[in-house]
């Protein structure tokens, strides 16, 4: 009887081992990484072999990775928020330095006690106004007090808070020397409790209704203020400016149309405190990243591409945004202080230091929004611009007699408004892209349109609105009550003596004193 | 002739296929990632695919991975140190403004050297007692002179040596304007080279037996100072108090149980000191953790997860622990300086900087040993509270005639034993967890039970005892030689007149020196 | 009829079985990781498993992890930057310190603008000449103004840019209170923009000639200046002797033969400069890696490991280098603040700060330039010996009636040269294959041969040639134009009142003033 199939399974084993042999082919052959694989360049390359990996471990390797990243992200942003705070250091050298020596106490005690008010309004209302998980358009309205917030993914508290004090001790030059006290400390509560955050709310955060990082920006751009000149600068510049219009001139400042100069004490003092406030400023501008790390763009670690209308693809990389802010800082500040150089030579005809470290601060203040998205030469010109800006306003001050003892208004308000408008101007589509910016908007100057330019605009006009509305009146109110300014004679004598219990330098009083009553 | 299983071999064939394809179905199933996986998100879910890695490159990442870790925990850990260091030039200003300007020379000579004395002393010897690879509970004995170090693995000199120079330096202004420069070189050596490091050992070296990350530790909890409210303001602080009692107070300083106020020549250099210090503390604090990379809990990783008493399952991260830190540093310090600001109205009725300066700095030393593991309010809180043990410390010294130029015993010791123990209070069993502690025993105010604040206790009684046995005899000593103080002409003329050569502002001198000879 | 394969049929169906088995036995025992695993201990094992990984996945990871080295680096380096940054006021205080009050603002104007004429110059042209892509063993000559600067790939530009101002900074001590403000400018871009940049270029380019890093290095060795001893300080210092040199002294230095000293009017000032120095030291140092991440030695990371000559195998680790860098820093001041300390005794009977902070300083400049590659007994040794060569300079500069008001040329020339020549005596193989450099030839105290020490002395024999041919003439010009130096009136009444509008301190001046009027 014939077995009809039986010749079929000297074929089927034979079959079965090339089907298996094929496979195994073909598996190997998948191991060779396809073109993607090229990205990275040749040392990217796997090499085709035979091992697995059981999914625990994968899943333990990604998640290495995000928490480096974590853990990297936190180490610089800690470390700039350090250098932040190493700004007060610089601005109570700076103000110290620009008194007279019978002010000195007044000018230490408000920048060292405004960043303490300053941290617990922020820490009980103003972090939580500003970027509370839950809120709207305008204003965050969760998360007060640290309550609920997950450390891994809020924003940096600490960084956030360092940042706010800078914007409070701005103030404290304006109106030097003739403010009481307690009006300031008010002022103060009132600056990080509630102003600062809304405007950094509506500018900074994601739901904010000026942020070019909100999903559905203003007039499909938003506005662009990447370290804060408009958030920190003009906030307390402008704010400064009502101090010193409400409270007015110190006595004998402007008489019968002359302006007498009232020279800061000590200039050792005020470089000193220029170059700190320099020096923290890099960690200011390059910690306004608020990361360091750059995303892959692949699905498991959510880094982005942007596709210019160049045709060119540009990874958003804040690695490159960092290094690159570093850059624009140092050239803005250096731009403007050659600018000031020259100014002063023509102008005041000698090296005047304390015009040249004003210009120097307006240019690091110009620079301040737009340091990540503009190119170093732009860096340059905007900071060399900005010393002419400090000028302009300075000059302005003096001319309508607003006495501002540390020229802040000049610095923060001036340099802050045109550094806020240079980003309409000169921000670029690709350093917008690398910063993670929103980037169908760009600068005037390179054909982006005007829409980034008016929301610049409009941005500066609302928050000079919203600043005017909360402390002019406030400032009006302390002034109706009349514990805004100090009597004449506590200001002939020198608010340390009255308020802080004595002379900043108590020897340096003796042979003065002595000789006025040996020669009596 | 019948061939019996001939009829089996069609079978055969189809089956082995069968097998086949059934086996590589399964292999492609066992590549979807189980429940497991989604620890980290939806991000982390690795895709299916048919791609193998070889051994090789799967241990290249898994060790790319660790020097990723030990670079980043380097970069943080080296630049915390180099904040660490910032803090000397912060105490040599704070003092140096703190004193008459007769002794500026003299303090800021100890400071500079005390700091170069304890680099030698800590490389030779205590960082081979702290922290040396062999050793007992009490102290190490190896790996001095930093032979045999690791890098890798053992603690980090350098962010150590800051550390205990901050320890060293306190001592500098306790017994200012009249100790002899001799006595303090000898007195540093000692600090650095010998005290300091076993203290540190046996609360920070995981072989220490205070230690709370020791295997067995003291009652099952160990003591708890993140960052050395104890091991490095105790230490410092009772070294000072020490110091000051033995050395006696300044000439003129009490006279028939009157104490004459002898103010510090230069608050702006005290408010410089000031800022910077806080400045460092930061970095300080931060660096306590002595790394910042968090690790995956997988045998891979060797990340850890603690389950609390609530069942809540809980993360040990570094990268939370600094970021933690920084809040409450920010929250310690400006409670106090509030609370200072309040004390400073109602009791002096002026606004003292140098009083509130020393209530800001008593808040950092208070939240130094909690900065870790206690939640943001009661950072604030126990800042605010550090102000009031300032205070009476304070107070308490001028009552008992003990003569502190620079205030630095109410600052570091009083607020030192006050951090230390508030630990005891308010450190709480998820940021214990967090921060790697032992979270058996946690704060009495959340419940904890009393053992973490028995050992807190121990701790500082044995600290304490340390410190006075070592530091006391040695003081004694020198008296009895007649080497620790300047003779009372010499402290009249200044202590910058006899041994550094001169004044440290000589032109000051001029105009009052024309002064008395013009008029004589 | 017989079918005479039929037979092989039941034996061909297990035999594939069998294959199969044996197949994936295999694999699975291909996964057990192979003796190499061991290298990153036992943590690093992979587990044996199932899963297979797509190939984007894999490729993502690995640019993940390269992300991540960038990002670290990045960060490590900026943050460097700033710290080197802080040296400009370091510099600041020191040198206003060390002069008299009548020119204070002269030095402080100086030190405030060379970094920013300095920046200009180093962007325009500087950088594109020491580290341009193309370029040849002695200049580099591409990314001028950072054009085509791939910012991933280049020598970080703001890292860079603050060590050139470092460089271009310590001349201005130098010629101190008497050399003429345009001259100072014109130098400064001289140095930055020309100078500095050359001689970085040859050093510490790759394609540099004299660098260690050349693929194919001077006699087979090439010069080790880790830090720049002499490229940063022999540079500096150089020049300033230049100046000092041709600008003469100060009028009344030297007279008959007799040096008056001119003591600074402010010692607090120096040692806060001091202090500031070195604490962003730490990062002039340790940034001088340009990284701290290690990379695994892998095909995929590129990591290398270096075959002493001992057969030990070393890998190149930047992460241990920075935290060797950090102590060398530690131990080279110290050990020159030790020996100044001694010095200071024996010489001056007293313990002068202000020799001690040249002392300290010169240590610092000492250990610059073998920072990496010594051993910390070796740093401590070369940074005393580094105390004894500033004094001898220092010595010998007032022997041969030069002025340099600062002592810069000690600390900075003296102590540069020994540094540099000290890396042919004490640079260890093992360190220099640790921190990435040739380690064929070495130290010549531990038998690694004389070429390394030739090298050393070439190169410091090229740098003072290229200074002296570039600097001496520009000196020579400015005074045969009579533009070096200001005249004896302005020397008289103190540059800050001709060139900057005024007196530092203008209320110390009122009761001097008002006294001379007074009694007249």
């Amino acid at each position: 009887m014939r077995m009809p199939w039986t010749w079929a399974a000297p074929l089927a084993s034979p079959l079965v081992v090339i089907v298996v042999i094929v496979m195994s082919v073909a598996a190997a052959a998948a191991t060779m990484p396809p073109a993607a694989a090229a990205v990275g360049g040749s040392l990217l390359v796997p090499r085709v072999g035979m091992e697995t990996i059981d999914a625990d471990a994968l899943v333990a390797i990604l998640q290495q990775l995000r928490n480096h990243e974590q853990a990297l992200d936190a180490s610089f942003l800690g470390l700039c928020g350090i250098l932040v705070f190493l700004m007060q250091t610089g601005f109570a050298m700076l103000t110290a330095g620009s008194v007279r020596s019978k002010n000195v106490q007044s000018l230490l005690f408000k920048n060292l006690i405004d960043c303490c008010t300053g941290a617990v309004a922020f820490y009980l209302f103003g972090f939580g106004l500003a970027y509370g998980a839950s809120g709207n358009g305008f204003l965050s309205y969760s998360q007060f007090a640290l309550s609920n917030v997950d450390v891994a993914t809020s924003r940096d508290f600490f960084f956030q808070w360092a940042v706010s004090a800078a914007a409070s001790t701005i103030v404290s030059g304006a109106i030097a020397e003739r403010a009481a006290v307690h009006a300031y400390l008010l002022y103060s509560l009132v600056i990080t409790g509630f102003l600062y955050p809304v405007v950094a709310h509506a500018v900074w955060d994601t739901k904010g209704w000026l942020s070019a990082h909100n999903v559905s920006p203003l007039l499909g751009s938003g506005m662009i203020d990447f370290a804060g000149s408009s958030i920190v600068h003009v906030v307390g510049g402008l704010s400064g400016l009502w101090g010193a219009l409400i409270v007015g001139p110190r006595t004998g400042r402007f008489v019968n149309g002359v302006a007498t100069p009232f020279p800061g004490h000590n200039v050792a003092l005020i470089v000193l405190g220029c170059l700190l406030l320099w020096t923290g400023w890099f960690g200011f501008n390059a910690g306004a990243m608020l990361r360091v790390s750059t995303p892959v763009p692949h699905e498991l670690f959510g880094g982005t591409v942007a596709v210019l209308s160049t045709g060119e693809s540009v990874l958003f990389s804040p690695t490159l945004a960092v290094k690159h802010t570093l850059v624009s800082t140092t050239l803005g500040a250096t731009g403007a202080a050659l600018s000031g150089l020259v100014l002063s030579k023509v102008m005041i005809k000698v090296f005047d230091v304390c015009f040249i470290v004003n210009c120097l601060l307006g240019g690091l203040v110009s620079i301040t929004a737009g340091a990540a998205t503009m190119e170093p030469y732009a860096a340059l010109l905007v900071g060399a611009f900005g010393a002419l800006v400090y000028t302009g306003t300075s000059r302005a001050m003096t001319y309508f007699e607003v006495d501002d003892p540390v020229d802040g208004t000049g610095v923060h308000l001036g340099c802050g408004l045109w550094g806020t408008l240079s980003v309409g101007f000169f921000s670029t589509e690709r350093l917008q892209a690398i910063a993670g910016f929103n980037h169908t908007h760009y600068g005037l100057a390179y054909g982006g349109g005007g829409r980034l330019l008016l929301c610049q605009v409009i941005g500066i006009a609302v928050i000079g609105a919203m600043v005017t509305v909360t402390i002019a009146p406030l400032f009006l109110l302390l002034r109706a009550f009349g514990i805004l300014r100090v009597t004449a004679d506590q200001e002939e004598a020198g608010i340390d003596e009255i308020c802080h219990g004595g002379a900043a330098y108590p020897e340096d009083v003796r042979p003065w004193d002595t000789i006025v009553r040996e020669n009596s």
